[in-house]
């Protein structure tokens, strides 16, 4: 009997697939208001992990957190000109409050540039208190047109980090340690999700940032994801809220700020890298269980095999699973704990103790082999290590190949609809970008030749990446 | 000269200290809509890391972390009465998304019950489904009257439990985990603050609940402060959102509902409980900083000293904080740690240095040592654990001696002008509950004669705890 595939396969209707893997995996639903969602535990319990890390990161960097309202008033964001453009027509707008009509209506966060500088402006008073670096986990609410679970929806959650500088040096080079140091590594270390970094065209540039610095994913079906942005906001939101301080020589000098953020849009880039027609396939990293111990029957010792031998991946630190679940089928455990990408899957049946050994399945890879119980545990930790490894590389070496030069604008549409096209930043000419995007095609980044981030679009040699993108 | 006090005394006008310490020990601040408030660094890492320790215990329960949408449907709320009654006056209504008028008016949540609901009845479908366990770290929004700092914002962060229960029995005892293992021993083994457990009279019960109990505190002003909460919530909501599961036995039966809450509020509530003229006092357990080494004068090898220290301190896992700002004064910077309540302070000079010792100072009893400099990361690892059990006791001892044991409504009022009394519930009568909250005073809970909590009030010997409060 032909299996019936349990997801709509990539190849036949890959947004058909992603649909279903979130749903089946029991990633997310859709909430009550449109365009929202409700994220699920096992998909949450990612974000904790996904969290966790970046939190470290940030903190590395000398950030602290803190949490400031949801609700800014309508005349804060109004402030910065490019800022409201950009966000107006994205606004969820609160009007009443305790049944009484608000003397000035509210909007819910779409970012909280304006709230941050109006606190940070009071914060600042002398050189003493630069760099100030606060970072805030929060809801963000953007109205959507197109709307897709984990993608694009109207409420999100995020990380936004703010920051003050003395100088425009000191705001570019912090802009830029997140942008490596704590995104893009975090990305490729703890993802296993290889980024393009890069600069975003004046056209694709953060609403009131003078410099947008981007991580750039490859999806399986060709189109780019943006992951994570770091701005430098030069001056204009320290101009419109007048964050100024005290110079050690005793001048007063306006601030350079600059904010940076990554959402569980993440979580989106996590399904759409990694994920097969059997499922998701996560990142050890950042899989709530890293390993399901799968007991196929309970004879002959194996049920207190695979729970001595759960206890033990445990008291090792890793996150094992127990299914001894031996009333449902072996298959349909099976074929469950695949769509859910759990890294490894150890399965304990009667017929193999026998031999004393087990079977370690390896869902990245499908390899399976037989391992002895005694080192069961050691073999779970080598194949936990060896999958993170090998979905970076495996995701690396796709993008790579989905990655074509080419010398025109026409060749990189062509080359677009699969992948990233990579041309000369001087091939696109004056009108070009503008071209591209008639044909959904977006600049994703510039980058220079070497593959580093330019410090602008004047330098020569410049090299950009275009894609269609979600 | 006479010190200059930082703070207005608690004798001379509590709100007033309270004022001053959350501004000068840095903690909140107002945010720009009416009664909201910008959570600081230095709280904030103490909310993180009350957050870590509650998620822990919640965790070890069985729960498990979500989130759900913050904008709910006026119609979802609507549908219970009772929750619709006693939440309308605090709504946030959102009326329009991406410029045009919704449909249907959003409400900016100010407790999740009903989307969990909807939500929920659609996940249990069979017993095997049951219990439901879930949790969620969320902003809270309720319109407020009287907003002051922690205690009422118009915004909170809060952790919100929903579960669901096969029976009765079940949900019952769950609430009660809730209330014991995870809210109470945290109140008192982490934040040091003693709370009487008990159940709510029907006049304060959550707008929905068939029983709330209560964890309450007693702060040094005389005025309670209720900690957190849980509710059985009986049918009421499994009937409304049809939350039903198909029983082992064939048949289809409603479930039983129970939600559960703490809030950034227990911040106030560590202030309040512990602080004194001199600032905050806070426990180990949720100190950010649980020493701070504070460098006298960098002569004679004290700075080489207080270095070492600090690594020693932090790799011994103590949260350590150095201080060499010697181009301030020692006494300023003693001062301002007293002011933000550091469990414990070790004071490195040359003097002290000269005989081989440094200075050990606990902030909550004001106790000064000198300790060997070989012996002081031992000495304060003790020092930190005495600190967090003192406090409690200390604590505790305050509350017993601001509970007087009445037999009559008068002398109930008379006492509980400054602290709990304590009368037998059935002196209450018919309408004494009424007549207490003319004069402000309202009924904390009702707990058994041996202080436990009572299944209903119909049983024998009950004593409820009045008190004014927060």
């Amino acid at each position: 009997m032909p299996k019936q595939p349990v997801l709509t396969p990539q190849a036949d209707d890959f947004p058909r697939w992603y649909q279903d893997v979130v749903a089946k995996a029991e990633l997310a639903e859709n909430g009550p208001p449109r365009g929202s969602m409700v994220i699920r535990p096992y998909a949450y319990a990612m974000w904790e992990l996904m969290q966790a890390d970046l939190d470290r990161r940030i903190k590395a960097t000398g950030a602290q957190n803190v949490y400031f309202p949801a609700l800014i008033p309508q005349s804060y964001i109004a402030r910065e000109a490019a800022h409201v453009e950009g966000f107006s027509h994205e606004f969820w707008t609160v009007t009443h409050g305790g049944g009484e009509e608000l003397a000035e209506p509210m909007i819910l966060r779409p970012t909280s540039e304006t709230v941050f500088g109006e606190y940070m402006a009071k914060w600042v008073q002398s050189y003493r208190d630069l760099p100030l670096l606060l970072n805030q986990w929060a809801n963000i609410f953007r109205w959507e047109l197109r709307p897709r679970l984990f993608l694009r929806t109207t409420e999100f959650l995020w990380q936004e980090g703010h920051t003050v500088h003395a100088t425009q040096d000191d705001a570019a080079q912090y802009a830029r340690r997140i942008l490596h140091s704590v995104y893009a590594d975090f990305m490729e270390e703890v993802l296993a999700i290889p980024v393009l970094r890069g600069r975003k065209t004046a056209a694709e540039r953060f609403a009131g940032a003078d410099n947008t610095m981007t991580c750039e994913a490859m999806m399986r079906d060709g189109k780019a994801l943006q992951m994570g942005t770091s701005h430098e906001l030069g001056q204009n939101f320290a101009r419109v809220f007048d964050i100024k301080y005290l110079s050690d020589a005793g001048t007063q000098e306006l601030c350079w700020t600059t904010s940076w953020g990554v959402t569980t849009r993440m979580l989106g880039g996590l399904v759409m890298c990694h994920g097969d027609d059997a499922g998701l396939r996560l990142p050890p990293a950042v899989a709530p269980h890293q390993v399901v111990v799968l007991l196929v029957k309970d004879e002959d010792g194996a049920g207190d095999t695979a729970r001595k031998l759960h206890d033990a991946l445990l008291a090792a630190g890793v996150r094992s699973r127990l299914d001894d679940r031996v009333d449902t089928s072996f298959g349909r455990r099976a074929v469950d704990w695949e769509l859910k990408g759990v890294p490894v899957r150890l399965e304990v049946g009667p017929r193999e103790l026998a031999e004393g050994n087990v079977g370690l399945l390896r869902r990245d890879s499908g390899e399976k082999t037989s391992v002895p119980v005694d080192g069961a545990v050691t073999a779970v930790a080598a194949a936990i290590d060896a999958a993170q490894r090998d979905l970076l590389d495996t995701a690396r070496a796709w993008r790579d190949e989905r990655t074509t030069e080419v010398a025109t604008l026409e060749d990189a549409a062509e080359a677009a609809k699969d992948g990233f096209a990579k041309l000369p930043l001087s091939a696109l000419g004056p009108d070009g970008e503008a071209r591209l995007n008639e044909s959904a095609i977006t600049v994703r980044c510039v980058q220079r030749a070497d593959g580093t981030v330019p410090d602008g679009e004047d330098e020569p040699d410049l090299v950009a990446f275009v894609a269609r993108s979600y």
